[in-house]
This record gives structure tokens, C-alpha cells and sequence, in this order.
């Protein structure tokens, strides 16, 4: 069958445009206010920002929206439309219904209620004092729940959620992934303590000066691929990747000079975000797919970079000299095999961000299971401090002290979002699959990494999932290059394999 | 009298503020493709700009627009407006109707030609070739002619275009206050050519390393009061001051190790144009009002700050050790009165942009000439080459060999911008007459650069003249603030007395 461009397609695709280029405009803007635009312009620029975004929103639920979603759906019904314009339908229909179901005096609430909320849980946090933040976040639960109501769904309400992070995801699948996730780490985090082996991690965190850092940080992002005709990196205080279009997706780091680990490990975690980005097809540009398609796969880029490139060992027998050459002697009497296990020390703790490779999953699952619960009603806010010590004492075999380095760590919650956690694990989870997936067509994946040859393993990322941006959803994308769904043996046998391994277990 | 607000009042403040924030996208935009913005992501970035562009014109034309300045109009005439009002209507009506009288097809068309003409430009400069550009250059003059009869003009039609620029400007004051400083001027250079005394010039140019230009760069910049808080300073190719919202005023400037002036008095200009920005009053943020009254009154403060500052021998004495600590050895051997005429240093030169402070004034009264006989019809575009060298011989003394660097030497021409030209040698002008006002109110000017404090001068600057931003036309200025009108004596006072200093003449 012929696709014709109808007339109405183009004016859509038009005005959807138009919503992209401001987000591009906002997306400057907020990436300038967070690499250092000068304190005293941030109130007038909130409210530059504010205008554009209230644009884009307008846009997204207006009458002419509205007509073109009607014209262009009866089109897609009868097969009318090319499958970029109609998955853009999809995606702008999705918008639309969200934002429109709310009555707008009960959204309005609600997002002054988040601005409140996540005010009260600074202090809370700061004052480790959970009683205070605690009728914020039932009013926050409330309006979700009435939310959810207004939206509609099948079987589990915590579904509706899941799917705004990862369409398709449900509790069902979680609940199995995560179970039989759990049950081969939480053993595996009990040997490792109990072997008593103590690695060599004192010379990571002495003195490494800045310059250097980015230096290094510079060179190992050439030989991750990461292209600088396309992009830049800069100093910021929470790191991050932006995408301001597919020719400019740039990263931020963080320099601890007392810790080159928070740099270049966040650096190579940003690069993979970034990596993706520069590499959706360019023929997506204009429209709302040109973006990662799931919060998790994106993770499983940025996780797959981290963890599978930047913690191989390969990768560093190629680049134990040249973070020699930039460091200040530290490592001179320091081995390969030491500093190897050093940057893969596994050890329990109570914050998620500062947490390792093994363990972080586990952080996630606490959260996953206290969310489903407010969720189907099971678990009331005002448990959450007990259970949440329960569970980490159950997981991690350590118990938080007080609510600031437990339930309150995470500013999540206080601004609504729930169903976002899971994506983190899930991210590890596809991360090992794909993995798995390209053993296959690469066999000779940790030689290219010995060799400082990236590019193959870039090139196959970017043919499987980078340059598909949001056409395929992620359990599509997971199926077509795995042949299977969603499974965390991979993860799990990696897991075991690596840490038995550096354990002696 | 009780000035009331209107509702009318307020939706058009509402109005205008929201044209404003889109501007101020824009500059983040701009700045941002001039600091290091990735080189792939451009083309995309341009339709941003385009299309935020595109909103404000339509804004600034539309139908809306049309109907609050008749009503405001209205209400004006019976003088029920707060000033700010009022000249924020008399700003939107001005750019109402330069925008909607040319017809659009014919306004279409000569955007095209600019654009067209510019790259023509580019190429007949690299090849000398006037002839290349001359066509191009013939239309563009036709087309702004009869733009001039759509607007509509009383005596000169030139006037119309200086406006532009510098509201309340005509020939009649430039041709007068030109011919004075230019008869003054043009025998200091011919003394100082006679004289024959060579300065000390060759360690300005001796390798300068940009780290320690730039460390220079911000201490100056301290001391030079420019509010940090409201700012930054970075790297870019064509040196630029921009401001995003008056507290977020930014300067860029370029590092050549050869030659250190670039970067330090570069920076010294641009901080004159920001820290006029960042003075502005908070209370004409989101009007048109908030930003420099006219280019000669901007460009009074930036030589103010380059030449009455920066070239003073205070200012040297207290920076000279600051300067030396971070060059390469180079002024050892180089006395402070050495350094000083150096960097004084007068010759004739044939780039307008490379003159000194002396000669640049009748660069600009070349061009000025030039203007004013092609539209009052006395000179046709093909006997430009002929006239440019014979003014640059008769008042500079010397002679360019090509067209390159003689009349196609600057990009103004090829994107129609006539009348603009005047504005830098107006800016020398009333730089000189601010400082002897100043004198009056601060009569250890001197003594204040040798101590390092610049707060006072600043002050005074920015309570006669950075607070009103467009409040005050730039003749209003001058005149409430010195007590009469454009004078070319107290410049040409200056030039004398401190080049017959540096000559011995």
C-alpha cells in the first residue's frame, strides 16, 4: 500500500515541531542554569521558563490538538498513515489524555502541593524528622490514587505508574523479575561479607586535582565513542546528560578531588545517556520519538557503559597507564588485579546513590515494594519508616539509624513520582541482556575493549536501539534483539560470576 | 495628578513581558552558539531561532498589538499613563510601524538579498574584488530608499536612519560636531607622524599565556566593578557583551598569546557595556525600556571604560605589578611610563578595527561621509573604492593598495545596516563629556584608579545614566547630565593634551 501525506498530517506535524523547538529553547535554558548562569538572572529566567513550558503545555492539550488527534487516528485506523506519524499520534494522544482527564482547579492543587511537599521534605530530610513530612505525602498518595482514577486502567493501579516511566511494564513481570533477582543476590551480598576479604580501595580516594580528572575524563570519552562534534562536557553539581537536539546531546560531570570515582564513573554512566541520544535517527528530529524510549532502557545504556565497559577489566589493562600518567603517584604501587577489585568493591549501605554495582538493584526493590503497596492499599505513609528498615535489614542485612539515611534519602516521592525506581533496576536487568544478546554478533567483545576500540560495540547499540528513539517500545526492542522478555538470570549469572570471582567465593 | 492602571494597561505590560522573555530565550541562545555550542547541532538550533523570532515579530505586528496602542495612545493624550507605560507604548508603536509599513512581499525580498549579499561580501573581501559586491550592494542601497519613503522623513532622509541607532540624531549636529573634532585631529596626526618618536611595543607582543590572560582578565574585571553575581566571563571568537535579564549580564572575550591587548582591553570594553546593563533598574525588566538608550550612549560607557579607565596612567600604576606577576618576564625591563605610552601608541592604520584611540574617529567619519552622499544621492555605489581611498588619504595619510582592506573591509554594508556607523564616534564624544561632568562631582577621579576603587565612578555612571535604561533619550542624557548639547571640544581637549604628553610635541 502507498502512504500519502495527507494535509492534516503535515499541519500536525508542523505544530508538533513547534512543541519541540521550545523544549529545545527550555532545554538551553535549563542546561545553562545548571553550569553556572550567575545567581541574581534565576528569578526573571524561572519565569522565561515558566512562560515556555506553559506554551508547550497549552500546545499539548489544546482544540487544534484535539482536531488533529481525531483526523489523524480515523487516518491510522485505516492504515493511512506512515509509522512515524502515527506512533507520533500515539505519543501526543497519551499527552493529551493525561493532562486533559484532571479537572484543572484539582491539577493546580496538586502541583502546589508538590512544590510544598518537596520544600517540607528538605527540611524533614535535614531535621531526619519523618513526622513532618508525613501528611504531605498522604496528600500526595491521595491525589495520585484519584488521578489514577481519572486515567483508568486495568487490574493494578500502580500499572498506570509504571507505564508513564515504562510503557508496557507491570507489576506481574516486576514482581517475578524482581523475585528471582533477589534470591540469587541477597545471598550472594551474605558470602561476600562473611569471606571477610577487605580490598585495597585507600589510594581511590586520595588527592587527584581537578584539571586532571577532566583531562582524563576527555580522553576516555574519545575512546567511548561519545562524538564532540555533537557535544560538550561541563561542570555541574548533580551530573547529568541534556539533549538539546541529536546534534548537540551534552554531558556534566562533577569533580571530587578526594574521589576521581565520582567523575570518571559518572562521566562514562553520562556518556552512555548521551551516546543514545546522538545516535536516534536523525529522521525523528521534530517530533516527541526523538528521545530514549523508556526510562530503563535508557539506564541500560548508561549502566551497560558503566558497568560492562567501564568496570571491565580489559578497558582498564588499555587505560591503567594513562589514569597513572594523570593521577599524582597513588596508583604507582597499585596492580592492575588491585585496582581492578578496588573499583568493584561490594559492600552494604544505606544510601542508593552512593550505593555499588551488586547491591543497587537491591535499594531499588525496597522502594518497588513499598510503592505497590501504598498503591493497592496494603501499607498505610505512616508505616513506611518501619518497613522500610525491615526490609533493609532483610536485603542488605543493615538498618538505617534514622529516617534521613532511610526513608527520607530520596527527593522522589515528595514530588509525586512513583513508578520511576524501578526503572534503575530494570536497567541493569536489559543492560545484562543486551549484553548476552551481543556476545554473539561480537565475540570478541573485551579484546575491542583492550584494543580502545569502542566503536563496534557503539555501532551495534545504535542499530539495535539508539537510532529507533521511541518507534519501538521497550519490550519490543528487548524481544527483537534478544528472542525472549524481560529476564534477570543474565544479570544474576554476571553478578555471580564477577563477584565470585574478585570475592575468592 | 493620581495615575490609575488600566486593565487595557495591564494586559499590554502583560503582553510586552511575555515578548520579552522570548528574547530572552533568544540571547541564552545566542550566547550559547558563540561559547562553544557543538557544531552538529546548529542547523536544528537555527529553526529554534527562527521560530522564537518569528513569535516576537508576529507579536510585535499583530492585530492585538495594533489595539493597545490605540487605546494606550489615547490615554497618553490626556496624560493618564505612568511614564513607563508611556514609553513603553511610544517603543512598541515605533517598532509597529517600522515593521508594518514595508509590504511584505517587498520586506521578504530584501531579507533574502541580505542574506544573499552578506555571503557575496564574504567572498568579494577574500578575493578584493569591489566590483563582485558592487550589484548587491546597489540593490540593497535602492531597497533601503524606498523602506525610507514607506516610512516617511522631514529634511534628510539619512536622519531616518541614524534614528535607528541614536534616537534624535541628524546630519546637521554630526556634520557640525564631525567637522570640528575632525580639524583638530587630523593635524595631531600629522604632528605626531613628524615627530618621528618610536614607543616601546615590542614586549606587548611577546607570548602571553591565555590561563594567565584570563586570571587577569577576572581580577580586572573585580576591581572594574562588574557584579560577578549578575555575570560571567567566557571564550569566544568576535568578543561580545550580552544580557539575558539585567541580572545575568555576560561578557566574552577572545585570548591571542601574541598580543595580550586583545583579551584585557577587549574585556575592559565589554565591561563597560555590561555593567551599564546590570545597572539598569529591576523596575523596567520585562519592557523594551530595560536595555541601553541608544548605540552611542552604550558605546560611551564601553570607552569609558577602555580609554578613561583602562588607558589611564592611575590605573596602571596600581595594575602594572598585577600584570607583570601574571606575564612571562616580558615588562621586567619595561618602566611603568614605557608601558604606558606603549599601549597609548597613535599611527595610522587602514582596519578600522584595529585603530587606536586616536585615529578611530576618522575611520568612522570615512564611512559617515560616505552614507550621507550615497543617500542624498551625490555618490553612486560604483565610485565608492575611489572615494574611500581618497578620504583615508586626506585625513589619515595613508593609502589602502585593495579594495579588502579599504572599502570592503567591514560586514555592515552587505546586511543594509547604513546609519549605524556613527554611533562608535559618537560614543568617544560622550565619553569625553561625561568625564569633565564627572570631574564636577568626583575630583579625584585619578586617585580612585590608583587605589583601585572604582565603585564611586560606577556609581555616578549608573545614577546619571545606567538606571534609565530607554528612559531617557541619549541627547536628554547628555544634557541633564553635562548641561548642554553634543560637543566635540572636550574629546579633542583629551587627544591633545594626552598625545602631545606621549609625542613630546
Amino acid at each position: 500500500m502507498t502512504v500519502v501525506t495527507y494535509e492534516a498530517e503535515l499541519k500536525f506535524l508542523d505544530y508538533v515541531k513547534k512543541m519541540m523547538n521550545y523544549e529545545e529553547a527550555l532545554n538551553v535554558m535549563f542546561w545553562d542554569l545548571r553550569t553556572g548562569a550567575p545567581k541574581d538572572g534565576v528569578e526573571q529566567r524561572s519565569e522565561v521558563i515558566s512562560q515556555l513550558s506553559t506554551d508547550v503545555f497549552n500546545m499539548s492539550v489544546s482544540d487544534e490538538m484535539a482536531g488533529y488527534l481525531e483526523k489523524l487516528e480515523h487516518l491510522a485506523a485505516e492504515g493511512k498513515l506512515s509509522e512515524k506519524t502515527q506512533k507520533t499520534v500515539e505519543e501526543c494522544r497519551k499527552e493529551y489524555d493525561r493532562n486533559t482527564k484532571i479537572p484543572e482547579a484539582e491539577y493546580t492543587a496538586y502541583v502546589k502541593l508538590q512544590a510544598r511537599s518537596e520544600s517540607i521534605w528538605e527540611t524533614a530530610k535535614a531535621e531526619s524528622n519523618f513526622e513532618m513530612f508525613r501528611p504531605y505525602l498522604e496528600e500526595i498518595v491521595a491525589y495520585k490514587k484519584k488521578f489514577i482514577s481519572y486515567w483508568g486502567y486495568k487490574e493494578n493501579c500502580y500499572n498506570v505508574l509504571l507505564d508513564m516511566y515504562e510503557p508496557g511494564m507491570t507489576v506481574e513481570v516486576l514482581d517475578r523479575v524482581f523475585g528471582e533477582l533477589r534470591e540469587r543476590i541477597v545471598p550472594l551480598v551474605k558470602q561476600i561479607a562473611a569471606s571477610g576479604k577487605l580490598l585495597k580501595t585507600e589510594p581511590l580516594t586520595k588527592h587527584f586535582p581537578k584539571e586532571q580528572q577532566r583531562t582524563l575524563s576527555l580522553e576516555l570519552l574519545r575512546q567511548l565513542d561519545y562524538n564532540f562534534d555533537a557535544g560538550r562536557l561541563d561542570e555541574t553539581v548533580h551530573p547529568f546528560a541534556i539533549t538539546l537536539n541529536p546534534g548537540d546531546v551534552r554531558i556534566t560531570t562533577k569533580y571530587d578531588e578526594s574521589d576521581f570515582r565520582t567523575a570518571i564513573f559518572g562521566t562514562i554512566h553520562e556518556c552512555g545517556h548521551a551516546v543514545y541520544e546522538q545516535n536516534i535517527s536523525k529522521d525523528l528530529i521534530g517530533t516527541p520519538l526523538c528521545d530514549g524510549t523508556s526510562m530503563g532502557i535508557h539506564e541500560s545504556q548508561s549502566l551497560f557503559f558503566e558497568n560492562f565497559i567501564g568496570r571491565n577489566k580489559q578497558f582498564w589493562k588499555k587505560n591503567y597507564d594513562v589514569l597513572k600518567k594523570h593521577a599524582s603517584g597513588q596508583f604507582d604501587d597499585v596492580s592492575l588485579d588491585e585496582f581492578y577489585d578496588a573499583i568493584n568493591e561490594a559492600k552494604p549501605s544505606l544510601i542508593r546513590i552512593e550505593a555499588d554495582e551488586l547491591t543497587y538493584v537491591l535499594h531499588v526493590m525496597v522502594r518497588y515494594e513499598i510503592e505497590k503497596d501504598l498503591f493497592d492499599g496494603s501499607l498505610d505513609v505512616k508505616d513506611l519508616p518501619r518497613v522500610w528498615n525491615e526490609k533493609m535489614e532483610e536485603y542488605l542485612g543493615i538498618r538505617p539509624q534514622n529516617d534521613a539515611t532511610g526513608v527520607l534519602q530520596d527527593v522522589h516521592w515528595s514530588g509525586g513520582d512513583f513508578g520511576y525506581f524501578p526503572s534503575y533496576a530494570l536497567g541493569y536487568i536489559y543492560a545484562a541482556q543486551l549484553k548476552q544478546a551481543m556476545l554473539k554478533d561480537i565475540p570478541n567483545f573485551d579484546q575491542l575493549l583492550l584494543d580502545g576500540n569502542i566503536a563496534p560495540v557503539r555501532s551495534w547499540l545504535t542499530e539495535h536501539i539508539h537510532r529507533y528513539g521511541k518507534l519501538k517500545k521497550p519490550l519490543e526492542i528487548l524481544q527483537d534483539v534478544t528472542g525472549e522478555g524481560l529476564n534477570a538470570a543474565y544479570l544474576a549469572a554476571y553478578l555471580e560470576d564477577k563477584y565470585k570471582n574478585i570475592y575468592n567465593i
